[in-house]
C-alpha cells in the first residue's frame, strides 16, 4: 500500500474525470454537501424540472384530457423500451409501471403459475428483505403449499453462485434474488445463477433496483426471465418513482399477470365485460399509468441512456475502488471494517463500512460534519457513490470524515447531546 | 315544460352560484373551451403548481433523503385521512397509493379470504369492465372455484337495489359494485345494497371513483367494509393520479393485504427477514409511496375538504339538472335520448346523451365546435360537469353547441371531411 491519498490526488482525479461535467446537469443546492446516498434517492436532474412543469402545466393543465394524445398511453412501454437500453433488453419487454413491489407480485405469480407442480422458491439471506415479504405472501396466497428456501451467507457480504446451485432441485419454481445486494453491494453472478436455475427447470426473477444506471446488464443474454426494480435509485426518479419490470418476450404468450386490469387488456376502450389479455408486454400493465411520475422519471432515463452505461461504470468502479483505497489509509486504522467486496468488479454502485457505533457515526456525520451516507442495521454505513454527480472529493471529504468522526469525538459528543436533550 | 332557458338565464345562474369563485383556483388556459370531461380528467387546481415544485425542487432536489422527514413517510395516511372527510370515513381507513386497479386487488382478495366456503362476487353489468376484469384475475387466482355473477339491468341506465338483494344467497362472498355508473352516472343505494350484502352474511366493496368529491358518501355510516377509487376526476388529482382505499376499522386485525410490501410491514426499515402486517391500515400499503403524484393530489384534496362536499353536491345537482332541463328543451327535439336517470338526487356529476351517431358528434364537438365531452360505447356522449370548475353558461353552450352538432350539419360535415382524408 502506498501513502494515503490527500485532498489533493482527488481533486486531480476529478479533473481526469470524462465524466465530470455531468454533475451540471443536476440540480445541486448545496455544494458543501457529502451526499453519499444516492443509491436511496438519486438527485434531481436539471432536465426534469421543465419537463415536469411541461406536462403538468401544458399538457394537464391545458391540453386537459387531450393529454392522453401526446404520448402518455405509450408511456409506460416507451420508458420501458429506453430503459430496456440500460438492461440490455430488446424493445417491448420493459414496462414501467406500479411500484417495485406490485410488480414483482405480478412477476412472481406469473412466474409460479408457469411452474406447476413445483412449490419451493430460492431466496438468498442477503435479499431485499421486501423481496422475501412478497414471496412469502404469495406463499400464503396459494394455500400454504410453496416455501421460501433463504440460502445462507458464510461472510455476511455476499452468497456464492454455487450455494444458490447448491440448493435448487426439481421442486424449485423460482429462483429470485436482488443483483446488488443492498447491504454490501456485491454483485451476484447472473449468467451463471440463471443458467443453474434454468438447468433444474427453474425461473429466475432479478430485482435490479441497486443495479439500473449504474452498471451493465444482459438480461437477454442472459436469458432471464423476469426482472423488476425501482427507479429512485441511479435511475434518479425521484422519491417513490416507479418501478418496472421485465418479461421475456419468450413468455409474453403464456405469462399472465394475476391483476387483472384495463390497461392489460387487449382493448381497454372497448369495454367488453370480459378480460383478455393484450398481446406482448402490455398484459402486466394493471391501472390508468400514473403520468406525473412517469413524466418525472422520462429525462432521468432518457440522460442515463445518452450517456451510456459502459461509461458509467468506468467511473462507478473508479469511485468505489477510490473508497476502498481511502478506506484502507483511512478507516481501517480506525476501528471500521468493511462491509463490501474488496474487488470492485465484484461490487455494486456503494461501499458499506461497518463500526460497532455506526448508527451513532452516521447520525453525527448527517447532524455535525455535513456527510449525508445511510445506515442499515446492525452496522452498516452505506456510502453510495452516483457514477453523474459523485465527484471523487465527495469521496475523499466522506472518508475523511468518517475518520474524524471516530477520532475527533464526533459522535461520542453526538451520542452524548442526544442523551442529555431525550 | 317551460320555455326553453336562454344564454342570460344561464349567465344569471352563474351571477347566483355561491361557489362560482372556486373556478378562479383553478388553472383555465382557454377559457372558451367548454370542458364537459372533468369526470375523466379534472382540471388543474393553481395551488398544485407551486405545491409539486416545491416537493420537487425544494425536498427532494435540495433535501434528498432527507425528504422523508417533512411528511413523506405519513403522505398515503394523511391524504387518505383528508379524503376520507369527503367519504364519512372517520380518520385511519383510508390510503392514498397505488392504482385503483391494484388497490381493487388488494381489497377483493382480502375480502374473499375473509369469506372461506363462499365462491361468488356478485357485481352488475353497468360496473366500470375494468372492476370485472378484477374479479376475473381473482377468481382465476383462486383456482376457478369462484364465480363472478352479474346483475343485469332493466333499462341500461341502473340496477336497483332489490335486484342486486335478490341476487344474493349464503354462497355470496362479496358485492362489488361502483357507487355511480360510468356511463349513465346512475347512483347505487349504498346504506340498502350493503345491509342486504350483510344480511346474507357477505361483504361489500365499494367503488367511489365517479363519487369522491362529487357527492356526500357515508361509508362509515353504511358500514361499508371495503372501499376503492381514483383521484384523477372529481378529485382533480392529475393523469393516472394515485388510487386510494378504504378499510373500515372493524377489519383491521383480519383483513390481510394479499401484497406483502415493506411500507405494509410493521417495522419497514427493522429489516427483518419475515413478514409481520403493520397495525391499522397501513397493512395496505405495498411499495414505496409515489411522492410526487401524492404531492400533486394532496392540494386538490385539501381544497375539496376545505369546501365542503355538501355545498359541491348542491352546485353538482343544480348543474345536472340544468343539463336535463336543456335536454329536454333542445336535445330531446332533434333526437337525442336521456343516457342517464331525470331525478338528479339518483345522479352523480355527469349526464349522458344517446344519438344514433353518439360518435360523429362526440368527434365532431371536440373538432369543430369547441366542446370536450367524451364517448362511451355505443352511442353514450358523457356530459361531465365539474362543480368547482364548470359554469351554467358551459352547461348552456354544451347543449346548444349539442343541438347544432344536429341540426348545423356539424357531424355530417365531420364524418365526410373523415372519409375525404382517410
Amino acid at each position: 500500500m502506498g501513502a494515503s491519498p490527500d485532498r489533493a490526488a482527488a481533486l486531480a482525479r476529478d479533473a481526469a474525470d470524462p465524466l465530470a461535467a455531468a454533475r451540471e446537469q443536476f440540480v445541486i443546492a448545496d455544494d458543501a454537501l457529502i451526499y453519499m446516498d444516492g443509491n436511496s434517492l438519486g438527485r434531481l436532474p436539471r432536465a426534469t424540472v421543465p419537463h415536469l412543469h411541461h406536462v403538468v402545466e401544458e399538457a394537464w393543465g391545458a391540453q386537459l384530457i387531450r393529454g392522453w394524445g401526446t404520448g402518455w398511453y405509450e408511456a409506460p412501454q416507451r420508458i420501458g423500451d429506453r430503459l430496456g437500453t440500460l438492461l440490455g433488453a430488446a424493445a417491448g419487454q420493459v414496462l414501467m409501471c406500479d411500484s417495485t413491489s406490485v410488480n414483482l407480485f405480478k412477476v412472481l405469480m406469473a412466474a409460479l403459475a408457469l411452474r406447476p407442480g413445483r412449490h419451493t422458491i430460492v431466496s438468498d439471506v442477503l435479499n431485499f428483505p421486501s423481496d422475501l415479504y412478497l414471496a412469502q405472501g404469495c406463499a400464503a396466497l396459494l394455500g400454504g403449499q410453496h416455501r421460501l428456501r433463504l440460502v445462507p451467507s458464510h461472510d455476511t457480504l455476499t452468497v456464492g453462485a454455487d450455494d444458490i446451485a447448491a440448493a435448487l432441485d426439481d421442486d424449485t419454481a423460482v429462483v429470485m434474488l436482488t443483483h446488488v445486494a443492498f447491504k454490501s453491494g456485491a454483485i451476484h453472478d447472473m449468467a451463471a445463477i440463471t443458467a443453474a436455475a434454468h438447468a433444474v427447470g427453474a425461473l429466475v426473477i432479478w430485482d435490479l433496483s441497486h443495479s439500473a444506471g449504474v452498471l451493465p446488464l444482459a438480461l437477454d443474454a442472459c436469458n432471464v426471465d423476469f426482472a423488476v426494480g425501482c427507479s429512485y435509485k441511479y435511475l434518479n426518479g425521484g422519491p417513490g418513482a416507479p418501478g418496472y419490470l421485465y418479461v421475456n418476450a419468450a413468455w409474453h404468450e403464456q405469462a399472465v399477470s394475476p391483476i387483472w386490469g384495463w390497461f392489460g387488456q387487449h382493448q381497454p376502450f372497448g369495454f367488453a365485460l370480459d378480460y383478455t389479455p393484450a398481446a406482448g408486454i402490455a398484459r402486466f400493465l394493471a391501472g390508468t399509468p400514473p403520468i406525473l411520475a412517469l413524466a418525472a422519471i422520462e429525462p432521468a432515463v432518457e440522460q442515463l441512456a445518452g450517456i451510456g452505461i459502459a461509461a458509467i461504470r468506468a467511473k462507478s468502479m473508479a469511485l468505489t475502488g477510490f473508497m476502498i483505497e481511502l478506506f484502507d489509509a483511512l478507516l481501517a486504522p480506525v476501528g471500521y471494517t468493511l462491509g463490501s467486496p474488496r474487488d470492485v468488479a465484484q461490487l455494486g454502485g456503494h461501499v458499506s463500512v461497518r463500526h460497532p457505533a455506526g448508527y451513532q457515526i452516521n447520525q453525527a456525520l448527517i447532524e455535525r460534519l455535513d456527510v449525508i451516507p445511510d445506515f442499515r442495521e446492525p452496522d452498516n454505513i452505506r456510502l453510495g457513490m452516483s457514477p453523474l454527480t459523485t465527484r471523487f472529493v465527495d469521496v475523499w471529504e466522506a472518508a475523511d470524515r468518517l475518520r474524524r468522526a471516530v477520532v475527533d469525538g464526533h459522535y461520542q459528543a453526538f451520542a452524548a447531546q442526544r442523551r442529555a436533550v431525550t
